[in-house]
């Protein structure tokens, strides 16, 4: 069982440009720190770099912004392309109200701008999600399995906002080589009582860990997360989406 | 800038009675292991043996249900005592369906159960959240920092669900000694684009990142963070407590 957790950012990863070997690209950065990865180790990272590997980016310049898009920029001061982006990223609006626009995303994913980011790419361009983050995250994984010769685990990120909270966490997307999930059900406490209802969100927890060294503006969007590996094996973000069905709030 | 973290657990906390001096339980269980404590260290502290030392107990038997509380457990085969005292413990009912019954406490935390919780706790009896979080982040910073001869931060948490995601994750509850919320608003990305919108739940992450050593069935109510030590200063958890008037999801 472990008791110790051990995280830290791997530096060095170059500007990300469509088509780059993500993980070797990762590879080669650790072995540049002078460390190498363990089995079980936990690769958490951002989807910005990501999307900009998979050339999931969109030219703003080409997007023709349709009447809701643009009288919705128009009321707050946004720009109409990238809310038309937000639109075409979606398939269901949550909220649209004081300038924030929640929505469903064509994965399932509830978040702010339905994940289309102007931060930390080009100017002229916005990043959308990947179009399936537990893909990517396996890409990820095998890439860097291989590459160090034992089994890694992967997760792709993003920082969400939260109902009834400030700020944002990192959570996450995709999910390969690892129980994104903790059942506890069914369990008993040290009194003798059952614990119910208690699925513990491991792979948001591990993500968010992780952003606490990546940091948003200092460009470290890979963080590895040692000391998890009882955790690993099969995995996918999917099952953190809970279905509209089951949800309170959609 | 800390681009590493260690976490880990203290183990051997004693079964914690109502008046217990929880910050010295806390250094002697860690002084026991062999380690010590380092400034900047964050020690997270979950919300459930703050709350028994604090007696925020409810003895079942003494509490008179409701009509509401009644007919609520009787249809969902809950425990009308413990619906009460979730009733007693709520200002504001954001969802009452399907069985879950999602609340704002008293302090504005809007979680399921206004936090009540059966579970680690003594048959007939049901814990609530602490009075006022942030102080009890404090007697436990104050009491560590004298401990330990050096400044030490302190966050009680508990673990919340979310909307439209599965699984509960860690959050700080009450914050001492450290600056819950990280603003990047205003900085430049490596594109000199400004970072709008952009504050991370520092004591969020932290909280979760606690969770993953600290196991729900495993009496380890206490881990430590070593490496935010940049981020020791003032602060408290209400801070990340959205105001109702600014939420659109209650």
């Amino acid at each position: 069982m472990p008791t110790e957790l051990h995280i830290f950012a791997v530096s060095g990863i170059p500007e990300i440009t469509p088509g780059a070997d993500l993980g070797a690209l990762i590879a080669d950065a650790l072995r540049r720190t002078g460390r190498t990865a363990e089995a079980g180790d936990v690769f958490v990272v951002a989807q910005k770099i990501v999307s900009k590997a998979e050339g999931a980016l969109v030219r703003l310049a080409e997007v023709v912004a349709s009447p809701l898009a643009r009288e919705w920029a128009a009321a707050h001061g946004l720009d109409p392309h990238v809310v038309e982006v937000v639109l075409r990223e979606s398939r269901r609006i949550v909220r649209m109200d004081r300038g924030i626009l929640i929505s469903e995303t064509r994965h399932g994913f509830v978040c702010a701008n339905a994940g289309v980011d102007t931060s930390n790419v080009a100017p002229g361009f916005v990043t959308v999600l990947p179009r399936d983050p537990d893909k990517s995250a396996e890409g990820v994984r095998a890439r860097l399995s291989e590459a160090f010769g034992c089994p890694i685990a992967a997760i792709v990120s993003d920082t969400f906002g939260r109902p009834w909270r400030e700020g944002l966490v990192n959570v996450a997307l995709g999910v390969a080589g690892l129980r994104p999930l903790l059942d506890y059900r069914g369990c008993v406490d040290p009194h003798g009582r059952r614990l119910h209802a208690t699925m513990i969100a491991l792979a948001d927890e591990l993500a968010g860990a992780a952003e606490i060294v990546m940091r948003k503006t200092a460009a470290i969007p890979v963080a590895i997360v040692r000391g998890a590996a009882e955790w690993t094996g099969d995995g996918s973000g999917r099952v953190l989406m809970r279905d509209a069905g089951r949800d309170l709030f959609r």
